[in-house]
């Protein structure tokens, strides 16, 4: 049963999985961390949040699409205390990526480990177009 | 790229994150917890499990569905021997709200914190309509 | 509001959860870990990827799917270090399963327990056919 994928692959992971897969209307993301285009991680979980938000951006725009085709979010943090404390800083700066109030549900739990040490969260999205 | 989508936002993050938002024929729900509508988590793991089912039903009867439109589960647990221990009272609190052999697929995993430090489950459900 | 769900059940908790949901064109599958027919966990984590793929594999082949209807992948790993240290052999496995570069998304997690205290990772795959 063959299905007609739309894929979009980039960084240094690229022939292990792709960053986005559109079938029909419904385009998956590959979770999103807090690193800019050189690999290099932000220093605290509001960079972070920051950097992943615009790695997500990044991944919709190659499909046509905006945060506002979001409709599903998984957020893993490896810290949720430091989440809590620093929660104005982090959803103020998503909120600006979604330009106000999202329209998406959230899932939001406490892993031990990421991919890198020095990574806070990473970001789960489900887009429909 | 617009999508019509349609939202059920609740409680104290209602500004954050919607509880439910269906884009088609898909409904996705943000992870529920064991709280009641006092924001009281429950005592123990089994009373959990009854209070995030209230929840989850109660954001598939705002899109007029119910238990049998779940097709998907992601349990979240902070301490897997626990439910294991609790395994049948648990699900069977779970078959309940189904009202028999749930027709869904189940991930469960334990992860190292929830939202708030009294949870002991998160629950996120994928719902089709 | 009915839904036309076809499910495939079975092993142990064949009354707690389906293995795989099908409503529409999307095929969810529950987490699949390394464990054979026989209930045993492979001893490293290079086997239990082999397993956890072939038991995906099985799903699949009962909706008359293959490894390219796969559109997204959720891997929850015990240990992110063992993962690292045996990514060549791990990822190996896997791109034999997909017969090449993988065409899906990818979030990576390290967890704190699975299910049973030998498993080393859990594959939550979603397929589109």
């Amino acid at each position: 049963m063959t299905i007609e994928k739309q894929t979009y692959r980039s960084g240094p992971f690229k022939d292990i999985f792709a960053q986005g897969v559109k079938v029909g209307n419904v385009l998956h993301l590959s979770g999103q961390v807090g690193i800019d285009a050189s690999g290099t991680a932000g220093a605290d979980i509001a960079t972070q949040t920051k950097l992943a938000y615009e790695n997500i951006r990044h991944v919709l725009l190659k499909f046509g699409a905006t945060m506002n085709n979001i409709v599903d979010e998984t957020m893993f943090v490896t810290d949720m205390t430091e989440l809590m404390a620093n929660a104005d800083d982090v959803f103020g700066a998503r909120a600006e990526f979604y330009g106000g109030v999202p329209d998406v549900c959230q899932t939001l739990v406490q892993v031990s480990a990421l991919v890198l040490p020095e990574l806070k969260l990473e970001i789960k999205c489900v887009a429909h177009l």
